[in-house]
């Protein structure tokens, strides 16, 4: 199956993105034979509010890089769900253009189950998009600024998007988002406000400081009509230049790699603390907390004791 | 500081809040020193899509239980932050009307931060509002079906919102939140649709299987004006004695416990992993996974091996 996913085969492939998905028992092997094959795609995270057209403008750029004669990759992650069950799947119906496309993998991940599902979950699927020839992979998700979901730890390029009139430069500065955005993408930049979206963009990245000194592009779309996203398409590639020539991208792979890793190693544990919750030893630590005669951090040192 | 919080000194109570929140090291002394003041509030999670009027819902709950005297504390945990900075700021206006009430505790909780950064911070912080004297303490957030604020793993009623056209009943059930609601509010109840979702819920659980046997009430509500806001209230006392009297309720604690316990331990892990994050094993561990000369898998492993 792995031979048949490196050679690009889509039903190999949706194979063993779910058995990352279900955390099967094959996985170690599975990654260690794709190891030597990872490291080529490019992977950009697209993050911006509900509303603003994440979905609509990933379909777009699939397009644009599908016209580069590029491979591409994508992977849906809705922190969100259960409540945006409809969303997704009003994102298959969209991305139905490119479903008998051979060159484009399209994948939704789940994000419900165990604590700490996404952390490893992820960059697992990414690894076997990476392997199975793509480009670029692009990862939709509204988790900026999440723990589990950090896209920024993910992605190479992140992408953000606004929309006109959902909330003004000075809210965005604070959140952060300046200093994870490498690209910018004002969508719907054909309703009122558009301009003064891009102006405060521009302001606030004026007054703000980022780690590296990559100039985040500001560009305007109406993806639903196509219009500037192959603009978005060579800011993404601008970025994937800067990153060889800078250091940067290598730096960024390496801190991927380490977060990889760690979240592994702790869904290891957890899955150890899993086999104690099978037994009698939580429940009655549990119990204690409840009494209030223990509290909960002497309950876990107890419980680490116990491993 | 201990002693001023359990006195329900509002200043007290906040900074230990921030206390959990930062992660302090005098953390396990001071939840030694609240346990046996916990377990008596009732904790009620709140969740629905953006949109829906939580945070106005929330309000309206929080003056009807203030009207019976009670002591109300509201946690508002918002994962899909910074995006929703704006709508934070809105509750916290809205909120403005019991932000001089000394029976009433309003606290927003940050997402951001480190890996599994809720998991363990919101039940502790729950824990201070509990042995402030908080009768109920009102959890508000967009997490159902997220492994890190799961709304249903912390709270012993939930109550999930809805609004009409926000998805129907169909989606509603795939999304596994009739398993989940304890109360279902059905809020702008005035807009067209109403009915109709009504409708759709009702007949969605008639098909449904829940794991009790409670049998989970559907308010109607425009909260906004305070209509139907008694009603919910009500709803939620009598989920609270049905707890109670049919056992679930101690089932319910015993397993938050359990969650509590288990994210503590966890975060324990986490921290080691970060001191040797510190150190050069990770990166050197890193370099050999981007270099595709070993396994994320067998690199953490190795990770684990070195603790």
């Amino acid at each position: 199956m792995v031979d048949r996913a490196l050679e690009g085969q889509q039903r190999a492939v949706a194979r063993l993105i779910s058995l990352v998905e279900s955390g099967s028992k094959d996985l170690p092997e599975v990654a260690a034979l794709l190891a030597p094959h990872t490291g080529r795609a490019q992977v950009v995270g697209l993050t911006g509010s509900p509303g603003v057209g994440k979905s609509t403008t990933t379909s777009a750029l699939v397009a644009a890089f599908r016209e580069q004669g590029k491979r591409v990759g994508v992977l849906a992650v809705d922190p969100s769900s259960p409540f945006s069950g409809g969303a997704l799947l009003g994102d298959r119906v969209r991305m139905g253009d490119h479903a008998i496309d051979e060159g484009v993998f399209i994948r939704s991940m789940a994000t419900r189950g165990h604590l700490g599902g996404l952390a490893w979950a992820t960059p697992q699927a990414l690894r076997v998009l990476d392997a199975a020839g793509c480009d670029v992979v692009l990862v939709e998700t509204v988790g900026v600024g999440q723990s589990e979901v950090d896209v920024v730890s993910l992605a190479d390029t992140t992408v953000v998007l606004l929309a006109p009139g959902m909330g003004d430069g000075v809210q965005a500065a604070k959140a952060g988002i300046l200093e994870i955005a490498d690209v910018f993408v004002v969508n719907k930049a054909d309703r009122e406000g558009a301009d003064q979206t891009v102006r405060d963009l521009r302001y606030m990245m004026s007054l703000g400081e980022r780690r590296d000194a990559w100039k985040p592009p500001v560009c305007r779309t109406v993806a639903a009509r196509g219009e500037g996203v192959d603009e978005v398409a060579g800011a993404i590639d601008e970025h994937r230049a800067w990153l060889e020539s800078s250091g940067e991208g290598p730096r960024r792979r390496r801190r991927r790699a380490e977060n990889e890793i760690e979240a592994i190693g702790l869904e290891k544990v957890r899955a150890r603390l899993g086999d104690v919750r099978g037994g009698a030893a939580l429940e009655a630590l549990a119990e204690k907390v409840v009494a209030g005669t223990l509290s909960p951090y002497a309950a876990a040192d107890e419980l680490l004791d116990s491993l």
